[in-house]
């Protein structure tokens, strides 16, 4: 591959960056630009009612600033404005803000959009990096600068003209940041505050974007840490991130630059925008979540959250994409989901033992980065057996689905039952196809016995003495026999039939399904039967009964 | 959302880091775990045949070493290993490894897979996490570190019964490794190495898992650094790395990672593997590729690695996945547009200018981290029109499908009418719907006017005269103009018509369509017709009638 054409991103000349030791500790601020950034990027730009749909979702969510559009670029953004202005739809709490290029009539067709709003950020931007001063402009820095600094009187010029009831705040953005020289860039910003004047109670936003990002991302949060440093009137300029994910390390990049001293995160929900998408809010939201911050931000059903995306944006949100996707709280190896269970029991055991209630517990279970349950998923999807999968997901499923506990070299017996079935078959076995296994497997065979009765006598200081009435091959048969207890006197009985199966009983095991005296058990027995081992299970509200069935059934598969 | 129920994962104590100074400059040596982590993870695990397919397009790919299963986990990852060993097609270059648990019974049938091979690497891992400790198997530090030292033990002795003529290396993996005392890690990788005995030409990889990305990426490379700097033997121990996901920043921990000293990298193709998948493959070599850094493997047809890849898996690529998604060589946004084509514009001058191919020369373009082409994509989806777009898009596609290069206010009108159009439909406009848009606009309409035959005559020192027959309203006239050129000729004689048009040019350009004296040409004129502006445009092989043809397309739209 042609790699001689490509250069190395030149790292900053930052020894005694900080960022490095440092700890995030709370939320930034957010803005949303799904409206923006993440909608100029669809197939299909969302219709005026989808976008509602998105707006009202992103309020619901709790974000507070909403980018709603670039109305001096298109009717339907500018009609979108209009229409949540006049319709009253944008809470007290929110301020919605509009993107413009630095040409004055789109500076004022921007600013006619927003008139009657109580509030509303201004976001300017224009190209500094060098290599659209050289192509794209043909520019001078000057001139380019230049661009920024009359943009900005003219944001504030139409501000006067038709906003006098509307509190205005300020965003502009260097446009490529990360690929511009940092001095300029900083140049460019001061200027820019220069003329907005910020000052207590009249902050600017000053938005660095990675616009396409083209360097590991620790370069960005030097970049970050550096103009931060620099900066005068740090106090009243709130720094933003606006990453893109070009690399695959936007989340990481804006993680470490958020280190670095930004204030202020721009983003999409599942990572929408241009090309490979603007950052992800969630996963960056649901990242502070996992590490015990409040993200500012309601994530608690993402199902849904995921489902209006995907309405809104008509793209899907891939199956293994951070916190939402289908396959993220599913483990299908067999020793996670052994690891998983243990957890779990564990959580339910240390709740019990406390007295409180599992979900007051710090979490803590092995493979399960969060509790699914507080994205409002459930347990159910965790466990998933395929062919890959081992004993701990199907006993998963036989505990969590029927209550049944089986013994540990059950469990072994029957997932090599399973993975059978799935080597032939491929694909995965829901829990209805594994209980279906267990169920002809263990419970349902009738041949070649089939018990009809039980009755059992025992005396202190004799042998326990039992008769039943069992089909043996489609006929009935009264048999006899003593013993220890019933099993080993009903072992004893058909040990004297003549089919010679030898049966002796290595292990035994036994519970009920559920509370009360009335409640169904469930008896596991071990059996040797002619050499071979197999186990059984039976069940039945007589725990005599549910041994012997348990025998019965070891003895049918044999 | 109960985020008190998480704690933040604690620092490493390492001011003295050396990373982020760091910039990485060689590719790592890669291990696809796409046959074994990767295959495990998919709710239908691949078929033989499948895993063939995903074995033949790794290897061609230019893996080295390959991780292909869990033979004694699953009877289908022993005969597929078996499969590859028997039919040879394993080639020389290629080391294949086996994962195994440290229990006896598990290693020895890992090592009977591999009777016959060349070469091949065992891989054992056990838990030595705290938490799996404790809850998952009640054991101490030293029964855990024992589980390693005697699998380690177990592994040389199967391997000299088993393997006498197969070269073995060797691979440890602490799990979970991110999660677990550093000094604990390394305690037990130290013991492990003991009992292997690395030395030159006996390598030990030790491979250090974020099997669940618990915190920010910076601290994994803070581990990694930690570790490799205590390590003995460090000349003969390969550091690896195998992190997952969870966090959506498993691409920027790796390359901080390396940055920290790591040599070697498992992965799977397009992230596939447990819950959010492992790293992906395919961006790490990617972002090496546009760092101009030799990825060591070949992605020159990107789309023909998706697709096996969909085919194995059973699992969509994202259309905003990076290098590969549908979406990410596409600007939607008209700014952007605009500016690409006049980044491709300069590379076409530089390159003629320079007198070598485009291809020769660094990359440099807005918006295109690289050259869609070096990955097998062609330039034909990096424009596309939907209701966010602006003139440039649709200048763009006019002019690399069918050579028209409208001048500017052409293309601001013209993008008007293409904006009505998405505004009013939605959706994208294909570059064919734009240019039936076009033609309908500006080429196709036959009323009022329609041009049948022209006759000009110049003389020096006499205005131009020019006699046409044209339809007006259906009926034919002739008509006689005088003026500077043909155009104004024209234009006076319409002007006498009873319509009343008061036609007067206010702009005017030409160009051919292409080479040869054959070649069509392209008039553009922008006239004001009853005091409204209008664009018309005119193709024809004769440069006097593709300008006429311009006039009467002005004043049809009129």
């Amino acid at each position: 591959m042609p790699f001689e054409r490509y250069r190395p991103f030149p790292p900053i000349d930052l020894p005694d960056r900080t960022w490095p030791s440092k700890v995030i500790t709370e939320a930034p601020r957010w803005l949303s630009t799904d409206l923006r950034d993440g909608n100029q990027a669809l197939i299909d730009p969302m219709s005026p009612a989808r976008k509602m749909k998105m707006f009202e979702l992103l309020v619901k969510m709790g974000y507070k600033e909403i980018e709603v559009g670039f109305p001096s670029a298109s009717e339907t953004d500018f009609s979108f404005v209009r229409q949540l202005i006049e319709g009253d739809h944008i809470p007290d709490d929110v301020t919605i803000s509009v993107l413009t290029q630095a040409r004055e009539d789109l500076i004022e067709r921007s600013v006619q959009s927003l008139v009657g709003v109580p509030r509303a950020n201004i976001h300017l931007y224009n190209a500094v990096a060098p290599l659209f001063r050289r192509v794209v402009f043909r520019a001078s820095k000057d001139e380019i600068k230049d661009i920024a600094v009359r943009g900005t009187g003219l944001v504030m010029k139409n501000v006067e003209n038709y906003l006098d009831t509307t509190v205005i705040g300020y965003e502009y953005s260097p446009e490529i940041f990360t690929s511009t020289e940092l001095p300029f860039s900083l140049e460019v910003c001061e200027a820019v505050s220069d003329v907005w004047q910020p000052e207590d109670g009249r902050e600017i936003i000053l938005n660095l974007p990675a616009t396409i990002e083209s360097a590991t991302p620790n370069v960005y949060a030097d970049q970050i840490e550096w103009f931060s440093r620099q900066l005068t009137r740090r106090e009243n300029t709130v720094i933003s991130l606006h990453p893109h994910n070009d690399r695959g390390t936007a989340v990481a990049a804006t993680e470490l630059a958020m280190m670095a001293g930004a204030d202020r995160v721009e983003g999409c929900l599942f990572g929408h925008g241009e090309r490979t998408g603007n950052v992800d809010l969630v996963t960056l939201g649901m990242n502070l979540f996992s590490q015990g911050i409040d993200p500012m931000v309601d994530f608690s059903d993402i199902d849904e959250i995921r489902r209006t995306v995907e309405y809104c944006t008509q793209l899907p949100v891939h199956p293994r994409h951070p916190y939402a996707g289908d396959l993220v709280y599913t483990a299908f190896s067999g020793s996670h989901q052994d690891a998983i269970k243990k957890g779990l029991e564990d959580l339910d055991r240390q709740a019990d033992e406390l007295g409180v209630p599992v979900g007051s517990l710090p979490w803590e279970a092995p493979y399960l980065p969060i509790d699914p349950k507080d994205v409002g998923r459930t347990y159910e999807a965790v466990i998933r057996v395929n062919s890959q999968s081992g004993k701990g997901g199907v006993a998963y499923i036989l505990k969590a689905e029927h209550k049944l506990d089986l013994p540990r070299r059950a469990q072994i017996e029957f997932s090599r039952v399973v993975q059978e079935r799935t080597d032939t078959e491929g694909g995965e076995m829901t829990p209805d196809a594994i209980w279906e296994v267990f169920s002809s497997e263990y419970l349902d065979r009738e041949t070649p016995l089939k018990l009809n009765s039980v009755h059992t006598s025992s005396a202190a200081g004799e042998k326990d003495a039992l008769d039943v009435n069992v089909y043996v091959d489609g006929e009935i048969q009264s048999l006899h026999g003593e013993g220890n207890g019933p099993i080993a006197a009903f072992v004893s009985a058909i040990n004297e039939l003549p089919h010679e199966w030898d049966v002796r009983v290595l292990d035994y095991a036994e519970h009920a399904l559920s509370a009360g005296g009335d409640a169904l058990a469930a008896a596991y027995v071990e059996c040797l039967v002619r050499d071979q081992v197999y186990w059984g299970v039976g069940v039945d509200a007589n725990i005599v009964t549910a041994s012997l069935k348990a025998v019965i059934s070891a003895v049918n598969r044999a």
